[in-house]
């Protein structure tokens, strides 16, 4: 099913959840995938994240010397592929071909998007301020495409210890929402 | 039911996968309380987390001059009370009263606990250097409380537009682990 635009200032409806997520990124014609939990919404316009990326990553530098990557949201039913992508080092594994992942051109950046992910989110670097202490990389999504369907996917939350926690029913406030965001 | 010391070394277990917190405060002798949905884990030892809290909350100030605050971890029941929380402001309202929580005394700072929460987290303020550009506190968790059942509360993840997603079932993948994290 083909991929929509979705607004940038609402990427915090996909990411905001806390779902566990796949980088793609591109240096030097090669291409890479992670495992990521540790991120935050920043700011809606801009459209900023916040993305602890461990030093010990082969990404770590690779989205640093490029500045670009794609945060990629995969559902539930692609736990056993981000538990083994999370698991393996892109220094002798070309985690696309080994996972039967498709690297899909992306609209803004040169980083590949993950077809099969329900969400892609192009991301520049938009500060590295906090990159030498914390690991921190504070991204712009600069371009954003979402599955039509399923409306409400099953995504992963990533506990620790190998366990998963998947999305449960809504409970819908709206009206109890009375400031805007 | 009582609490239990949980490790702050692994309160990524709790965090990690995303929940909208209660963010309580005190500073001057007023306590108050906040939601907050854009939150990361940026480090297991020390155990800190970064935490976007908009200037715009009357919390905001607080927490940077008395630089404390717990995180609380509300349950799905507490839906209701989440959502009020975060749609009216302390200036006017006492919302331990209003909203009928229990503040607790906490071990390691002088900001209160809401009993009624699952897990608290008491925290102190390790980096202010991201908070003038992007209202980001990077805290440290110093002391850490967990209700001992249910072992898998559900709890909520904001999706903006005045609708939560509950935490479903559990997907356990420790065999495909093979790193340490």
């Amino acid at each position: 099913m083909k991929k929509q635009q979705w607004p940038v200032e609402d990427v915090r409806h996909w990411l905001e959840p806390g779902p566990v997520v796949l980088i793609s990124s591109r240096w030097q014609d090669q291409d890479n995938i992670m495992t990521l939990g540790w991120h935050t919404i920043l700011e809606f316009s801009p459209s900023l994240i916040g993305c602890m990326i461990s030093a010990g990553n082969l990404s770590f530098e690779r989205i640093r010397n490029s500045g670009e990557c794609v945060i990629n949201l995969p559902d539930a039913a692609m736990a056993d592929t981000v538990a083994k992508i999370g698991n393996c080092s892109g220094t002798n594994t070309n985690k696309f071909e080994t996972f039967s992942l498709t690297a899909e051109t992306s609209e803004r950046v040169s980083a590949p998007s993950i077809a099969e992910c329900h969400a892609n989110f192009e991301c520049r670097l938009y500060d590295d301020a906090m990159v030498e202490r914390y690991n921190f990389f504070i991204f712009e999504v600069v371009a954003a495409r979402v599955k039509p369907k399923p409306e409400w996917p099953q995504t992963l939350h990533y506990t620790g210890d190998g366990v998963f926690r998947t999305d449960g029913a809504l409970i819908e406030r709206r009206a109890l929402f009375t400031k805007v965001s």
